[in-house]
């Protein structure tokens, strides 16, 4: 079988693209099934229907195997689920049910500001039912008597995500978490799970014998985070150092991610320095939150973990809809949010807190660090980067701390850092 | 007898402003006379002239009778102590001497940019005398010898303030001060005393039994507060974890604080999260200090307290003028300032710091605290606020820091804990 | 003998300005032997060639006698060290070559931005040779064959250095270096040296017994500091709370300095403070370094020292040049930086850190020290400089930091400080 890197990330994203997925059910088995097959260190845990999580219960299990809108008259079906998963409400209760235009309507969600896209609706925690549709569509729906037809089930079952954890030579851990329980859109979110399994797969390609721990999740959002949270609560809190949660990781438009509720941790440092010469980068405040992050760092949880984007979810127009599909992902928008992780898992494992091992300046000039002649230059000098993170290098400041005050792409003092360490001028300080 | 807050706190103020008072003398007896008739709470202290504080030697007691310029040729009076105390420079001694205009001029204080206005003047620490006229009828003062008479006297005798404490279940007190040294103006300083007997009178209803306990002090300005602060030192240094100076809280025209010393505390943090949404509302660093902040946030008493202000002592043209009336001091300003400050009191007796119960965000929608069905919304999210309160609900962010970090009125913010306390979502991690 | 400073500072440094001086040899010699005569406190420390301090290595013995270019055709010669020691490249190895005038070119440096200004060039730790002239003589030089003639030595020998300590009450350290390694160069670097020995000879005859310890290093820059502090380093590790590296002080242009690498320490708040109201203030951020504070604030070594600078190295045309002569280094120049360190060491002996005597405010106007009578303002009030000292005065903020929160220039704070002090009102808190 071939390695989850051999495979281009835009092919895994298109082959799980079209299942329908939700908090349980089948479609989170098949995905996680998937992920499972490439990376035998993810774990699959199950809990019950009806189970307490802190404040929530598991919900019942939901399954579904078709639905539609059939004008009775004409035959004619509308909202197919087969056609496209989204057509139905998320976790719609059964029904079969003859119904005039008038009742239907009110059951239909259409976006009003756009009126070729069909909207992403979910009623997970009341039983109720609905169709989505573009408002397009709706209008043109003829006058008559239709059938509201869903063929699902919602009943005691289980609820279930895997974990991954690859052990470094510290217990300290950096985190990786997605979710895998939206049904058919590209960037919300098939992106951020082939991410996060491409992260483990560098990893484990990369560093045989990592230095720190390396920990994933991939979990139904919020219900199947807590979840999670509430099974690894006591390692999690004791061990992870950095946390990022990878949602709408898929598209080329630029980078951003939201800040911890007090913007001061290692994970904000590492984002704010990877996103140093990037386009259109930018940082979001913990009030802008809304993906998993509101788990992952809510009081008495706490974990220094923020959500990485390229677009934020909420701010594309294409966010929770039928147009958040492949014209908006490509391979290059995976790729360049997998570089930008790989970039801080690099930063990691070359050694996370520079120390100098010598006390003042080393003398560069006689490892050819440096220019020889003295002449008075113009401009930077070739050497002032190297010079400026021996100068920040106390053993404290993390890369990152150092990227971001001396505002220099992470990619390029990773390179000077390498060089130092060759050269003995400097060594890790591990946290 | 009625209750303080049965009387409208216009006609407590118009009562009490006739008064001419100053920093000892029959002026402080019969205001402190007053508020205690409402208050038993209120205890007086006295501390006879002569004695040391600190720095200080409690001065010579001050009464007067009378005091006017009477022009010896036509038997006409001016400056009547009679019409405006105003007219008399504080602290005055005695006088009855004749004198020629040129010579009298020396000792009559007037505005340069009102010509209508009488000055508000003091020598409390100089034995000196002089009068006060409008420019106006300064210049109007016909030629011709007069007579300054001043039926003043300044004798050994007491400074007198009074303090109250109501106990509550923790030994940390709320403390509010203001002082009742100024004769008749209204603004500064009625006001201050008129809304602190109405949070005093606030607390003792709305809170039979409360959490924290308050403290009040009125005293003469400066030297009265110093005297104060050395009988009390060891309480307010071990127990004041909030306080709060009144001056100038009875005008329209917005809401001020001046900053302690750092800019670091609890109060500053309350009067910041009170001021939201407030027009025209302004903070003063603490260099723009100048009422009984002084001396509570010397070096060495540190006592975490602001001075309160509608438009602040010295920014408004009337402030020590004559035309600091009830022009300017309206019922509703008094009124929103005691509005403001019982907030405050509601946020300490609500709980002061609320603590999510459970880790992770709490399902709200189970209680009907948050939409059942995922809509993509417009705008801002229905439960935003609430959701952002428990964000922030660590058990160590005051409501003022949470109120202040989500930029919420404090009101709202207060409404929205007491609906997640009622649903035991979170609870109160007492300071 | 006369002391250093009845000698006219300008007058010193023209003195010594023709000696060429680099990081070894007669010039470091000549220069040290004149500043231990007038300063018996400068100890002289050598160090052997070949000795190792931290990752570097003392280098050879550099000395010079003559160098010049010679026209074989014409007899005429040019770069002649005799005239301007610029025109050789600071430890060249000695040559006699015949070379043609397009394989001379290349050892040849000039400055491409300036045609009539000779540039200073070195190849300390490359053993090398060349000869710097302007551009203007360089395109002069007449085609034929030449002589180039170096009668330098490269030999075993010593690195000098001299350092003092003052000793006083506390073992606490004020430290103040400078470079003695730049040849025929005013600004920088001779005006350094001058105003450190100014500043040792103004504490000697001011503070006879001092409460503060001041040490004082001449070290030639980069290898002589590192030299030295491994000399001293626990001492210096342990004692100096306060440090300034001195260059570029000569000229009239501005006032600037170094931040420390966090800006963070009481030596950024004192030169923060010393900049207060002078025209044309400007600091630089760490990142901007390029002096010896390079080495004094490496990681590991972490001394709280700024460099002070007039126009700081780099950011003015003549540096490294010919024109860095007495048209930019002025007598005023120097005093004025004499004056601004002058002022530093006395807050340091005034007290550093004043502390209230009596809690809350004191009574200044039974002292004379505040207006008696109590008049509305206009502007600023005559006290307000001293009342706002007196609320900063807590014995934890130093005079510097005060000067910075109220915007006071330092000598303005110093009178204050002074008044208050002989009234009993302050007391220092020594660090």
């Amino acid at each position: 079988m071939s390695h989850y890197l051999d495979i281009k990330l835009i092919d895994h994203a298109k082959h799980l693209y079209p299942i329908c997925r939700s908090l349980t059910g089948e479609g989170v088995r098949k995905t996680l099934d998937y992920f499972e097959c490439f990376h035998k260190e993810l774990k699959r845990y199950k809990i019950k229907s009806g189970e307490k999580v802190y404040d929530w219960e598991i919900p019942l299990e939901w399954n579904i195997k078709d639905a539609y809108i059939e004008n009775l008259d004409t035959g004619q079906k509308y909202a197919e689920f087969k056609r496209n998963n989204l057509h139905v409400v998320g976790y719609s209760k059964p029904i079969n049910r003859e119904i005039d235009l008038s009742t239907l309507s009110k059951k239909i969600y259409t976006l009003n500001y756009q009126e070729e896209w069909i909207p992403y609706i979910t009623t997970y925690y009341k039983q109720d039912w609905g169709f989505c549709l573009s408002e397009k569509d709706k209008n043109n729906l003829p006058e008559g008597n239709y059938k509201a037809f869903i063929d699902s089930t919602l009943k005691e079952g289980y609820l279930e995500y895997s974990t991954a954890l690859i052990k470094g030579k510290s217990k300290k851990e950096i985190f990786f978490s997605s979710y895998i329980c939206h049904p058919s859109m590209a960037n919300n979110e098939i992106s951020g799970p082939i991410v996060l399994c491409a992260i483990l797969d560098y990893i484990k390609k990369q560093y045989k014998s990592p230095k720190y721990s390396y920990r994933f999740a991939l979990t139904p959002e919020t219900i199947g985070s807590i979840a999670f949270i509430k099974k690894f609560e006591k390692k999690l809190k004791k061990n992870v150092i950095c946390g990022f949660n990878l949602s709408c990781v898929g598209d080329e438009r630029g980078y951003s991610f939201v800040q911890t509720p007090y913007n001061n941790t290692i994970t904000d440092s590492a984002l704010r320095a990877s996103l140093i010469g990037k386009n259109n980068a930018k940082e979001y405040s913990f009030l802008e939150r809304g993906s998993d992050e509101r788990q992952y760092c809510s009081p008495g949880v706490d974990i220094p973990l923020c959500t990485f984007c390229k677009s934020k979810f909420g701010e594309y127009p294409e966010y929770h809809t039928s147009a958040d599909n492949f014209d908006l992902v490509t391979d290059k928008g995976l790729q360049d949010s997998f570089e930008v992780m790989k970039t801080i898992v690099d930063c990691f494992e070359l050694g996370l807190r520079p120390l100098l091992i010598k006390k003042c300046e080393p003398q560069l000039g006689k490892r050819n660090l440096y220019p020889t002649i003295s002449i008075k230059c113009e401009g930077r000098h070739p050497a002032q980067t190297r010079m400026d993170i021996l100068a920040y290098s106390n053993g404290k400041n993390s890369v990152f701390d150092i990227a971001n005050t001396i505002q220099i792409e992470l990619k390029k003092v990773i390179s000077e850092i390498t060089l130092l360490k060759e050269n003995n001028i400097i060594k890790d300080n591990m946290l």
